[in-house]
């Protein structure tokens, strides 16, 4: 197999955001785009990728830290061909060299894949990809001679009135075989209005050299929409949205409301579980099989067992069991790990905790930096008191310990096997092993007050 | 009138759902579909209905347990022929025998009722339900005679080319007089590529025998979509919840954004009530008028007053006044009675409660297994401490109450009326008549100590 | 500049709405439709309006207290020409006198604009805009003579066939010169099947008399929809919402899901704010750069800083600073002042309070009628014990206050600078500076309880 490298054009400011921020690095359904594109590259087998940056270059730098792509900048946006030319050193000449664009985020790798087989296979100098579109107004045409090959590309404000009845349009999307781009390149003239030098007239000067320019008719054209609005961005994310939910029914998955349910790429959903509407998951969140999740949750980095049901619920970088109840109105922070047949209800807010299998936290609740074991009551409105201004500590709580209502349990405090905490109790020494702790007051009624 | 009898066929196992589920019990607005076809035929008058159950047939039977049917079971999957023949027993020589399916969940009683109608008037032996379709591919097609009556049904793949042109398709759905179908039953063949026995051959076999078949158009194709996949599950939630939101318009409700409000179909909404976005309405909920309930509200099974307003709130088998207000973020659990002029505020659980008018549950409480007076005060934090452990108890507190903040109210307990808890106070002994109950510790300041 | 006046008829009663309340009353986006034309048209510039009211007559005025109109009661319906005539002691010979109507909230105030200048430039006896329409059925018709002028209006009942080709209809909206109108409106007649007064009669009339009726054809149909049903309030509602959003996210706002997104056509946002899913921005919400706003959150009259991040919260009347963090589930009622660098977190009340810079709000608390300082840090479980069941009383809590879990403190007091509130204690007197204040009773283990 030929060598295969991408460049991908993140340099432009994208004025019509009307932004602070790169247009790269604006976000669809989670994910700056231009790291949407490069894992497309990545999916499609390519390792060896340059990204052009220029207008906010260090944040579009430091947005891919971390990733293996080498830099290039166009400090001057003068045309796409001064982008790719801004990479010469990264060109090879027996390398097949693929041009994408850092705000193109809803392309696919298989279109990738298929582009670099198809100029593999073609030995063509460069493949183009087209597609077919209702309306290309404002687009470049593909222009094809009387046997249907590829004749040049007119751009939409050169066209003749004959010319811009052409329906298919370039994608901007090519492979070039690697000598032919660095034989075209140095050639590229900016002998126009705007001044600057456009990657397209490579075609025609390889054209002109008498070689091939291939053409790949894209199947859906919508994956090549280009970002350019806050609009386009909203549209973008929808169909990106739709794309994925589509996988997931057809994978197994209920979706009631495929509108107003928002799911990242990566993350993953086990047969017949139900997703309610007004559901995030986001990241790289894991849910079993047969759970059911939603209305109105938002979870992040999430691993979620089988049989668990999660409603109304905030939860991020942690772990559920199997045949857990969540919420209505929980808020589970990072780094917990919850165990099976637990309930966590309503206004619970559990953190860096280990829930074991059984335990109830019914409601009003704030379990922090905690060691929980199994079959435990919490009452409504304990806490877990585990900071004094300066450090955190951690409460540990045996198996089949029952904690009374608004109870305060101050850390560093193990409440041992079998133990009971009196309502409204503040603890703060350990309780033995089925001891009873209390910690209140004895009730005086003082009569005929209310009358006074 | 002709005596008139069902058969739903609910024995496929639906591969293309990807699921452990038969298909038929997948749920479409709360609803499995089969449950949905079924009340529809009884909404139409039927009332002597069998189903033939086969993938999964326990499981379906079991979902319909309680309701008025007889069931067949079809072991092997031969087609629509051999389902309807494992009915045999069931048929009636002097009925009109309705053949209806489990998996299409939108058809409509009155269609049915059409259907019945047109069949008993026109003595046909049959009448077959047809529909325009934009795209017929893959569909049975109606073929008419010169006359334009029924000819015959030519499925897709053996239709000519001028037969693929016909947009009237037939949706399966058939009534049949009795003995015709007994008569053509036994003479299906399964002479065919997959070996089974398809119903349609029942109609040639009647025309063949001389007696009409007649058809009836259908208004609305979308009605006989079948579900297959759950991209069509989702397709079909979306369309009844349309139809659904459409007729309570119609009646006098707004509703600000039909596409984020799903309603069950049995849900009742009177006059002038705005139900706003991201609201969820399920199983037997009535709302009276003049409400507001939304944003973000998940009722289930609830009584509603009229002038209540209801946001942010998660609620279930219980009674709510007028003039009430509730959440955001309240929940409210079963068995509850909520009278009128109520405040049940934020971060609020009530539950198996009766609250009395006027009565103000502002925030942070919980409120279980309670018989509430009227105008009573719950300071914030209060938690009626219902659970020993072992056994639940319920708490009484007479009207005119005033209860502070972060109070415990240890079940069983009463605080008679006019008394007056002191915020703090675990309350574990009846309070009397207008006494104020404490049961905290005096404060002390320990000076100079933060600087320790 | 000629002198401009309008009159905008809101008399009728809308019996399709199915409605106790009438009709021009019915909110788009929490506006009711009459307020919303009337602000419509002050932004074009008119100051003198009178309303014509009729049906609720009482309550339609009560709705538009404050507004600088007029009113003129039309106590029988008896058509558009007859409403208009209510208004004789309004109208001027000298003035354009424009007509508009209560139930098309959906007009743009530059199209008013478009019309009155077109009015005074053509020194037209009247204007009337147009509009093209796919389906005209039931709509009056511009018929056109042979130049291409205006030559009548023709109702869609009396239209021969190949009038009712015509695509051009009649909004209803129309600007007169006053004097003309003065002259034709006395000669309307109701020799009609309703016998009612049609205004569109006055152009037939003018036509007559041999003055100018001139048509402005405006841009978008969709401007004039008039809402007869709450399946049209729900459509304008839509229509409206689109408006909006596309206006912010052209001036670089990013509204992730324009579809869930509800924004008031008052609410400011700044540059680079993502609005997430499922959010309301109700009244004179004004946010500020860089913030993030969703999911679900229903923000009233608010008014936030930049790079603030707000989630599952719901707030109003308040402000809150930069870079401070809501949510999940907090609900921020009336004037609050929340400053820079704060947390409020999950399951908190903040109402009436000033809080200070730094300071922490984390989990389960209240804050009501308080004024705190800066760097506190509020325990979990906390509540300001603001009310006695007569009076509310304010807290105050100085900078650098630590305040344990689950305490009460009973205002009206004062936790001084670097105070300490020991967890579980009711505080009622002031904690001078740097003490630690208890009020707790000590923890008592009784041994081998359990086992009982």
């Amino acid at each position: 197999m030929k060598k295969r490298k991408a460049i991908i054009l993140a340099a432009g400011e994208g004025s019509r955001m009307k932004s602070k921020k790169a247009k790269v690095l604006h976000e669809v359904l989670g994910k700056p785009m231009i790291l949407r594109v490069l894992q497309t590259a990545q999916q499609a087998g390519l390792t060896e990728i340059a990204v052009i940056t220029g207008h906010q270059a260090q944040q579009v730098e430091e947005a891919l830290a971390g990733q293996d792509v080498v830099f290039f900048r166009q400090d001057q946006q003068l045309g796409t061909g001064h982008a790719v030319m801004q990479a010469e050193a990264f060109l090879e000449k027996d390398a097949d060299i693929l041009i994408l664009y850092g705000d193109t985020p809803l392309m696919e790798s298989r279109t990738i894949q298929r582009l670099l087989d198809q100029q593999e296979a073609s030995g063509a100098a460069v493949t183009v990809v087209s597609a077919q579109v209702d309306d290309p107004t404002g687009y470049g045409r593909i222009v094809r001679d009387e046997a249907g090959k590829f004749a040049r590309i007119v751009e939409h404000k050169d066209a003749t009135a004959q010319q811009r009845q052409i329906q298919e349009i370039n994608t901007g999307i090519y492979c070039f075989d690697g000598g032919a781009l660095q034989q075209a390149l140095g050639r590229i003239q900016n002998d126009n209005a705007q001044g600057e030098y456009y990657l397209p007239d490579a075609l025609a000067l390889i054209l002109a050299d008498g070689r091939e320019v291939n053409v790949l008719q894209a199947e859906d054209a919508g994956e090549f929409l280009g970002i350019n609005t806050r609009s386009q961005l909203a549209d973008a994310q929808r169909a990106l949205q739709r794309r994925i939910n589509q996988r997931l029914m057809d994978e197994g998955v209920t979706i009631l409301d495929p509108n107003s349910t928002f799911i990242g790429e990566e993350v993953q959903i086990g047969m017949d579980t139900i997703i309610r509407p007004q559901t995030h998951l986001e990241g790289k969140t894991v849910i079993g099989e047969n759970c059911e999740i939603g209305p109105c949750c938002r979870l992040t980095d999430m691993i979620v067992g089988n049989q668990t049901q999660i409603q109304f619920t905030v939860a991020m970088e942690s772990k559920i069991g199997d045949e857990t109840k969540v919420g209505p109105y929980a808020y589970i922070r990072p780094n917990c790990v919850i165990g099976d047949h637990i309930k966590v209800g309503d206004f619970v807010e559990v953190k860096n905790s280990v829930i074991g299998n059984g335990t109830k936290i019914s409601h009003l609740t704030y379990v922090g930096d905690s060691d929980v074991g199994e079959r435990i009551n919490f009452g409504c409105g304990t806490v877990t008191v585990n900071y004094d201004g300066k450090k955190k500590y951690r409460t540990t709580i045996e198996d089949d310990v029952f904690i009374g209502c608004n109870a305060n349990l101050v850390a560093p405090v193990t409440l041992k096997q079998g133990s009971y905490v009196a309502a409204g109790s503040t603890i703060t020494k350990d309780v033995p092993e089925n001891a009873l702790a209390v910690a209140r007051t004895r009730q005086s009624n003082l009569e005929g007050w209310h009358k006074k």
